[in-house]
């Protein structure tokens, strides 16, 4: 069965927002969801999704994150997290909440929000802040950072295709 | 603009397949233009993907990797791979891979394959035995093994949604 992968091509990092939009709890319980639905190691699941829509909370992560101007502007930020007690190996929870990451900047741009990855691990000094503001335990692990919001730039389609990068059977 | 996203839902980790086909040069073009269009820190794009087709080579990564058996009736093997040259921190490329990584089950999915991430990167041996299969130079590191095939399965759209792993404004 063929299925539209479009929405794989035509996603771009969106870092313009039209201000003072509010997106809904259950927009975020479908990007949720589909977060959720990316593969893990052994099928362990081991993320948390922190989202903030508080004005003054953005405003602070848009201080506290390097390349975060843009959450000055966003309706939404995403903590992706792992879960030290569900997956010891910290490799697995990056490459875990990376797929997830994916998963929901995909989902958001389906459904007409824009989205773009800030990375924070391994950077102590961005983990130690995100912890401090979420107030989170001790086996959590920000990974990434999502600002999301409504689009206002419009980028056209993916054109990255490279194929210097592809290689067959060996490397040439 | 609404897109379709059934494609996030539908998408499951597929280990068995039918025996004896092809994957054309055309469909591996298509899903790797797709991975090469996931996002990168300051859009590097610092990877390579590795194609294997070869029988002889397919069996030798099923037993190379201690969850490879699958591989044994797999058409394919891409070994997404990071270029330290491009990009010299490790945790970038093994989050840049993971989101190709995550695009190319996707696109996979989309025209009708199924493919299952299986984890390289940290493992050494692991590392080690790919790179000398694959006559890989010093700079580049392995980091996922995807195996793909004709889907000899059919599962039930992903429902892994878990409200507990959702939180608002702070940990609760």
């Amino acid at each position: 069965m063929v299925q539209n992968t479009e929405i794989l091509f035509t996603r771009r990092s969106i870092r313009n927002y039209k201000k003072d939009m509010h997106i809904s709890d259950d927009m975020i319980e479908f990007i949720v969801d589909a977060a959720m639905a990316a593969p893990s190691a052994r099928n362990r699941q081991p993320w948390h999704f922190i989202i903030s829509r508080d004005r003054n909370k953005l405003n602070k992560l848009s201080e506290v994150h390097p390349y975060g101007k843009m959450l000055k502007d966003a309706s939404m930020a995403v903590i992706v997290s792992g879960d030290l007690k569900i997956e010891d190996r910290e490799s697995s929870l990056v490459q875990n909440c990376s797929a997830a990451t994916q998963n929901l900047l995909l989902a958001a741009h389906g459904i007409g929000l824009g989205g773009v990855w800030l990375g924070l691990y391994p950077r102590e000094e961005r983990i130690v802040a995100l912890k401090n503001m979420f107030k989170l335990p001790e086996n959590i692990l920000p990974i990434t950072l999502i600002s999301v919001g409504f689009p206002d730039e419009s980028k056209p389609r993916n054109n990255n295709f490279n194929p210097d990068r592809l290689h067959f059977e060996q490397w040439s």
